[in-house]
């Protein structure tokens, strides 16, 4: 667990301390626009079974680092592996994307939960992280995650994927205490399932708040951003826990900010509606900012994504605290050269933003 | 024309005037949630044929109004009128959405489109707008509306609905100046669409951007905002439409609200993203304000939904300049028993914040 690491960029930036370069990942970096995933996923299966697989799931996750110079690894698994461990039947439909067998959908169907043992029922999971761990051998840190509670709550009350989030929405409405017993017993859950993670050997974790960004502002601070902070919180109070950094990403979240910054997080992700000058001037020094280019400009030619890159190299600034990414996962049709070219021009750009650090 | 309106309720809020109560209109309020609507709907034969007949289009405007106390009528059409009428074949698969048979996907697409003829082209809403301002007969304001030109853009590039907007990204970001052009020939195609309407009897105009939201700043000024601008200017430089509120609603603009307000256009519409007493307090006195109740609430039980009015009255507080609707288009499986419980609260619960008016 001690061995040096010999690319910290990621961990200094999200601690604003100087670095050379701003650092880059790029979320689902492991992903099917690569060939490589596209084999191992064919040999193992089908999706849950590569995400079940440790070997195969440490596999997956080097893929992209042997092709670019990223400066993390991000575990490879699902969001859903919580309620999946709760019972729910996690499935994955061809082309149709996640559903549950057994929705929760009743107020009995609420009250019977409680929170997995994540050494046992999600010990695929602390495994995966282990081998991981160990077959990076201190190259780049690696990023542990989960679904924040409010969008695994969304998935296990709908069912699977939503566009309108009707069932969940009218139980918030009509029960709100109902759907807050519901994001408590998953904050617990994402709770110690994170510090699993960290005990494990993930070197800074992320809370992927896909449908924080569906509700009002009210709301989302109850059912989306408390939870949260419940875990920020809760992860800074165990000293087995407390010196790992928290990134928080709320999809659509840029109006909340201040809001998201105040949890105590080391950094907050930004999708790509947010400018980044403007963010850095919002949270100050309170935390770094992770993102945020649009995945689309990944279509574009490499002198468009140069030029991109270069403006928001100039939109954060001099100085430390950002952490290069995309504001959503790469799209699955991307060329991976065009990958390359953006990793290579976050580093080759930004040097001269960090002269002065 | 020009008999007495006997609710102007709606149009003395756009002008931000004294009203004696918040007026209300909802978001599809002539849609698939009221039974006399699928009846009406299965008689044209499909959604096209009851778009493009003026007595049945009409008839479904006028249905909401028989049932609740609505104070606007909104011209029932379709958003992709525009592209339709500029040849690109527009169909609806069931269940699917609209597609285009002819998307416009190169450089020589885009040169060769113009602006369709209003008068004769797009003559079914024009004759539409004045059978149903005939029909209401001064009982109630009625509405005009377009796509905006970068939604319009989306649509006619993708070939039809789209959740990653791959095809007119990669053309954004790749070819800049082509999406320009597209955007500025839909520009010139709305403000005259808009232009005919109001000549046919049209008291207030909406322009609906409802994917503005997935841009970036940048590109959200440029590719969306101006050319939005671009037809509010155009409207006020004319003696027979300069008099005519127009709204303008980007989902998912909240960041965006003071340069909208910028635009010089009567109303920005807001989706439940946003609170209502902060963007009041960001636009000050520049525009009213339309919107935004999270059309999920009307899933909710009948007190829950006048808790939430109330709310929402708070939030804007005293005094005039507000009108009330969804922060998006009703969904289709509401009971309309519950659209009632809405419109009445409105009207009730909103007098004591106009009696200092």
């Amino acid at each position: 667990m001690s061995e040096a690491l010999r690319n910290d960029r990621f961990l200094r930036a999200l601690r604003r301390e100087p670095v050379d370069m701003t650092p880059i990942w790029i979320m689902r970096q492991a992903g099917r626009y690569l060939p490589e995933y596209r084999d191992t996923r064919q040999r193992a299966g089908d999706f849950l079974s590569l995400c079940k697989n440790p070997d195969l799931a440490c596999e997956v996750t080097l893929q992209p680092l042997e092709r670019f110079d990223l400066d993390a690894a991000i575990l490879f698994s699902d969001i859903l592996t919580i309620p999946d461990a709760m019972g729910l039947g996690l499935r994955f439909a061809a082309g149709e994307g996640p559903y549950f067998e057994r929705p929760v959908r009743t107020a009995a169907d609420i009250q019977a939960l409680t929170p997995p043992d994540v050494e046992t029922e999600l010990g695929y999971v602390l495994e995966a992280v282990r081998v991981i761990r160990a077959a990076l051998a201190g190259r780049v840190p690696l990023i542990g995650f989960s679904g924040s509670p409010w969008t695994l709550a969304t998935y296990m009350v709908e069912g699977g994927g939503s566009r309108e989030f009707s069932r969940i929405k009218a139980m918030m409405y009509d029960a709100p205490e109902l759907v807050e017993r519901l994001v408590d017993v998953l904050a617990e859950s994402v709770s110690r399932y994170l510090a699993g993670q960290i005990r494990a050997g993930a070197q800074a974790v992320m809370i992927f708040d896909t449908w924080g960004g569906v509700l009002t502002p009210r709301a989302y601070r109850r059912f989306s951003l408390e939870p949260m902070a419940r875990i920020v919180r809760e992860l800074a109070a165990s000293p087995e826990t407390a010196q790992t950094p928290v990134i928080l990403f709320t999809k659509g979240g840029g109006s909340w900010l201040e809001a998201i910054a105040d949890t105590g997080c080391a950094a907050v992700g930004l999708d790509w509606t947010v400018d980044l000058r403007e963010a850095r001037r919002r949270v100050g020094d309170r935390v770094a900012l992770q993102g945020n280019m649009d995945p689309a400009v990944l279509y574009a030619a490499p002198e468009r994504i140069r030029a991109e890159v270069d403006e928001l190299l100039a939109q954060y600034g001099p100085g430390t605290g950002h952490v290069f990414n995309l504001g959503h996962g790469i799209h699955q049709s991307i060329d991976p050269e065009h990958v390359r070219v953006l990793v290579d021009a976050v580093h080759e750009l930004s040097r001269p933003y960090h002269q002065a650090d």
